[in-house]
């Protein structure tokens, strides 16, 4: 059973009041170092099988048509999950 | 100017209803494919200057005490926005 990531972010230009309050309240609990913030989605799609190209092209156009609204938001990426795991803190054993 | 990625998905045993109205709407709009979705939150922390592996500790940090709802939801990952283009459509210039 596979997995496609999509990732969806507000436009630059658009107002992100989330965000917002996330990048207000972080330097009060000790976080002074995060400049901004900005709030997205993540959707995670399942198909039955492997995620093929096929299934990769589909999420994209469904990413672009479905998951997002093309007017305010941005997909930044649509990706099998198992390629999703490199870089992160957890896949370098420590979280 | 480095940019933190964290994502927070709900929990596999907590009800997204969000998620199941998405993956009741894409079979409708062709998209049979895919039979399971959950919809969770991205976060985009930005830093003045490069993201050392103290900014990915705190933003560990931060991802499990202000940016998640540890009772309902799981951060599944921490990552520098640059090891997050790796295998997205976008960098193999698909879209």
């Amino acid at each position: 059973m596979g997995r496609v990531v999509v990732d969806v972010m507000p436009k630059p230009e658009i107002l992100d009041p989330q965000g917002k309050a996330v990048a207000g309240a972080l330097p009060r609990l000790g976080f002074g170092q995060f400049t901004s913030v900005r709030q997205g989605k993540r959707f995670e799609l399942e198909v039955d099988g492997p995620v093929t190209q096929e299934v990769l092209d589909a999420a994209a156009e469904a990413a672009a048509t479905v998951l997002s609204n093309p007017v305010i938001e941005d997909v930044v990426r649509v990706a099998d999950s198992e390629a999703d795991a490199a870089g992160t803190i957890a896949s370098q054993g420590l979280a």
